[in-house]
């Protein structure tokens, strides 16, 4: 499991990530997505409604390098020392598959499945940053 | 102005965005920002402390692609046809620049400038997509 407790319980808490692909021409996309933590191995799956068409699946299947961002921030302080923002960067590679049970209802049985190599967290475990490379 | 009326009320009332770069190796990154839309031209200031030593401005100096993405999603309804997810993301080109007043106390004098190229909407002026290249 790539992420400490607290990470794995913050990233189940929050509903939605934001996710950098590469486009056609080597510029950034970004796009909201659902998403679930494997709490078994520490990858994430994505899943959506007729995922196979979209930009960011098209995307992927070309250059499986993508950067996924869970963050929140509030007026009240919601970080160990009083912080007002706190979150998670996700980089890895994404593997395509199919699945048997979608994640949500609707959703298309392909799944994007990002393993991490590198993760950037602040404001999670402790106040400050915890960036690290990840098997 | 590249956006339409909803839109850009839609941005201003919206407190954060998260723009993808582009990377050292040409993997995607993906960070969350505070912004500021400039009604005059559309063009779209990004800010924070110390911005210089940040590895977002660095990939925009090698590299000056981006996609900004500014979404919500919420259990009750928030688009114009009872949608619970509204947004738009904004892919351009960004200029570095330094202002005389920065965005927020505390934040360093130097911006960076998103020119938007492509504009991609969805329930904000309408239920669906809205997606177009600007100038």
């Amino acid at each position: 499991m790539a992420f400490t407790e607290v990470e794995r319980d913050y990233l189940i808490a929050q509903a939605l990530g934001r996710l950098a692909t590469i486009g056609p021409t080597g510029a950034p996309h970004n796009h909201p997505v659902t998403y679930r933590v494997n709490e078994d191995d520490g990858t994430i799956d994505i899943g959506g409604p007729d995922l196979s068409t979209t930009r960011k699946f098209r995307n992927i299947q070309a250059d499986p390098r993508v950067s996924l961002v869970v963050d929140d921030t509030a007026p009240q302080p919601v970080g160990p020392g009083g912080q007002r923002g706190r979150g998670l960067e996700i980089r890895g590679a994404v593997e395509t598959l199919r699945v048997e049970r979608p994640l949500l209802p609707g959703f298309s049985n392909e799944v994007l499945r990002i393993h991490p190599r590198r993760i950037l967290a602040w404001n999670l475990d402790a106040p400050g940053r915890n960036d690290r490379n990840v098997a």
